[in-house]
């Protein structure tokens, strides 16, 4: 029965904070996903005696120990020789690892360190996992320990499977994709597959993507989670079935999650919104610009993180004076003058300005009070008023945005894109927004 | 003898891969600060038996265990009744908290869910921690158990030292410096103080600035410690020693450290880059003008990061195509047509028509090939030419870059940042730029 993982990462990165163990929490998503229950995660500095507690302490709580780091070249990577020690092997030297090492330098036209050989062994009964990114593999162990696992009275013989991989994110994610993922199916006995689809949403609050999608899935069908990484919210389905009968039934309730959530899902998959933003602008043949206020120039970073963005993208007229607003978009001064720099008027103002200026076929301008200072009674900080121009069409909406000056602008360049992105869809713009 | 720490962060959200562990992060960097030891992190989901193990086991470890989250008003949430089990301790109500965690609700104009008051529970000998921005208040333990330490032999009574605090990280993080840190200081017995100052800086590789800062500071003087967050790596000085004396050592290697690296400095502190661009146009009474390309609007974008940026910050022209170049910068047909709007010439044209456009003081002028696509034998991906224009002066260069898209652009702006710094602080301009 494999069922229950300890996570055990090794490095003083760890230890001494200059970096977050995100190999472990990469590995727990993945862990879920294959059904199994993530019992704790430990993390050890390069320390021998340290790293030996650890392992043993995980033989004690799960049924199958994955390791990351510790694997390189230099004398303070210990897991190695550390665990062949608790499980009481002794080392063997793997002349093929060895010599895809060496070919790696070679290609690299660099000499290879002989302490770089270390990576070349292994525990006796390990199984190598292949490294096609870097020097040092992986691999897997199989054991049989005595001990009192937690629950238990009594020590008793039990099994377990131990995974070590580099620390490398780049390295060990395909590796455990690739050669670890398929031997715990495999292990775990079953001819179930796993299968999961995520649909990225904009515009609704968690409890209430909860009770929208728990209203079309039955917990027998799907296994639902939400992860919130706040302006968007994914939520993922997951599936445990029979091959063929799996991919019906995600594809049945997916289209039933999409139906019930509209156009508030913006993208499926691990697509951010400024990629669906790009698509959907190819798709309908529109060119974009933007004017930004309070945003400062966010929009159109985010727009030309998209590569090809090229394609659709002509300019972003990022205008924080009044005198930039008038000169660059020929916002008239009346308007300014009558009803502010924030305002709808002023926004819409923007918008046709970008629009007439770049002869894009759609644009839109933000304009706002990022905060902490500048607030008034009348336009407290949060304060943003959006703009859409394209062909006989001008469209405004003023928000009440909240949090701290990054936020303001996160938020706002969050709308910004998600009005592009309704629009290029033949989407109604005005029902963009969401609940805190 | 306060020494050895160990972490303990409690929460499902940890075990399923919803967030990263950054509060272990965070904590170890104060520890290490502090001049403790961080034996171990331990991290278990919200399972009474698996918390209770992971104390049991901390205890082994460390003299002191750190333990954050699990302190909710959900029935989910386990720490301190599980903390009161370990310890062998009866639960008290403290009423004094309980009524504060009524007014906090009173000043929200919330009703209060009977459930919050399990917050206001401790184990009988804890002293309480207050949490001013939150509902959960911490707390401390000094205990005695007898345990089998990990290195020794046989059972034996010990101290330890153990601090419950929320997870929260804007409640976690002020607790711990406030209340947590001083406390451990007097334990550690010492009348010493720690004292750090951290440099942050642009264009010399960990390896250089390494051997230049060494070179200075001799090991007995100061602790030293490097952190790259590319494409900026902080320096950091540690120094132990009797009040009076730390200060007067901090401040005199501190000289001749910023003496040793000179412009390559560009704050001290967290302060990030753009506020130190903001720093400096202000010192002059400057106001910038930019113009982009490739970096999309990322560099307007990190100027405007910074609160009160509106006092210096004019407008950040992106221009994507040749023809937004040509008409928002005046940018020359020819020049776009003989050099390409990859050129040195093109990005003078455009930092001039910036100046010229909005009348700032400076402007600053991006325009390469952020990849993955358009670069030739000629001009390569990650190929970028910079010019900055000020009152009698222009000028340019062309760096090679490289990376993925958004690495391109992030060292993008940042060369153009560090490009107004410089000038701002009548530094020479052209020397900024960095080796891999």
């Amino acid at each position: 029965m494999l069922e229950k993982v300890v996570l055990l990462s090794t490095g003083d990165e760890l230890t001494t904070g200059k970096i977050a163990d995100t190999n472990a929490q990469w590995l727990a998503d993945r862990c879920l996903s294959l059904g199994l229950d993530v019992v704790a995660v430990l993390v050890a500095g390069d320390h021998r005696d340290r790293i030996a507690w650890a392992w043993e302490r995980a033989f004690e709580l799960g049924d199958l120990v994955v390791s990351t780091g510790g694997l390189g070249p230099t004398s303070d990577d210990l897991t190695t020789e550390t665990v062949a020690e608790v499980l009481g092997e002794p080392l063997r030297f793997d002349e093929a690892s060895a010599e895809k090492i060496r070919q790696l330098f070679a290609r690299l036209g660099r000499v290879m360190p002989e302490n770089n050989l270390r990576q070349a062994q292994f525990p006796k009964s390990a199984v190598i996992l292949e490294n096609p990114l870097g020097t040092a593999p992986g691999y897997r162990v199989t054991c049989e320990r005595r001990l009192v696992a937690l629950g238990a009275r009594d020590a008793a013989t039990v099994t377990r499977h131990l995974v070590v991989m580099p620390g490398v994110p780049r390295e060990m994610k395909p590796m455990f994709d690739d050669q670890v993922a398929p031997w715990i199916r495999e292990l775990r006995g079953s001819t179930d597959v796993i299968l999961t689809r995520t649909f990225q949403t904009f515009g609704m609050s968690e409890s209430a993507l909860d009770e929208a999608v728990n209203a079309v899935v039955r917990p027998e069908e799907a296994r639902l989670s939400f992860r919130a990484s706040f302006p968007q919210i994914s939520v993922k389905l997951l599936v445990r079935d029979q091959p063929g009968r799996a991919e019906a039934r995600l594809a049945e309730v997916g289209q039933r999650v999409r139906a019930a959530l509209g156009p508030v899902v913006f993208a499926e998959g691990e697509k951010t919104m400024e990629a669906a933003v790009g698509d959907a602008l190819r798709e309908r043949g529109a060119t974009l610009a933007i004017a930004e206020s309070c945003s400062g120039g966010l929009v159109g970073h985010r727009v030309t993180e998209v590569a090809g963005s090229s394609a659709y993208f002509i300019a972003d007229y990022v205008t924080y004076t009044n005198a930039a607003k008038m000169d660059v978009l020929g916002v008239p001064r009346e308007t300014l003058k009558e009803f502010g720099a924030v305002s709808e008027e002023t926004a819409r103002a923007m918008a046709e300005g970008a629009r007439r200026r770049s002869g894009a076929s759609v644009a839109v301008a933000t304009t706002g009070i990022a905060g902490p200072d500048g607030g008034t009674p009348d336009k407290p900080v949060g304060t943003v008023c959006f703009a859409l121009s394209a062909d006989g069409m001008l469209v405004s909406r003023r928000h009440q945005l909240w949090g701290t000056r990054d936020w303001v602008k996160l938020l706002t360049s969050q709308l910004a894109l998600d009005w592009v992105r309704r629009w290029a869809l033949g989407l109604p713009v005005l029902e963009s927004g969401f609940r805190r």
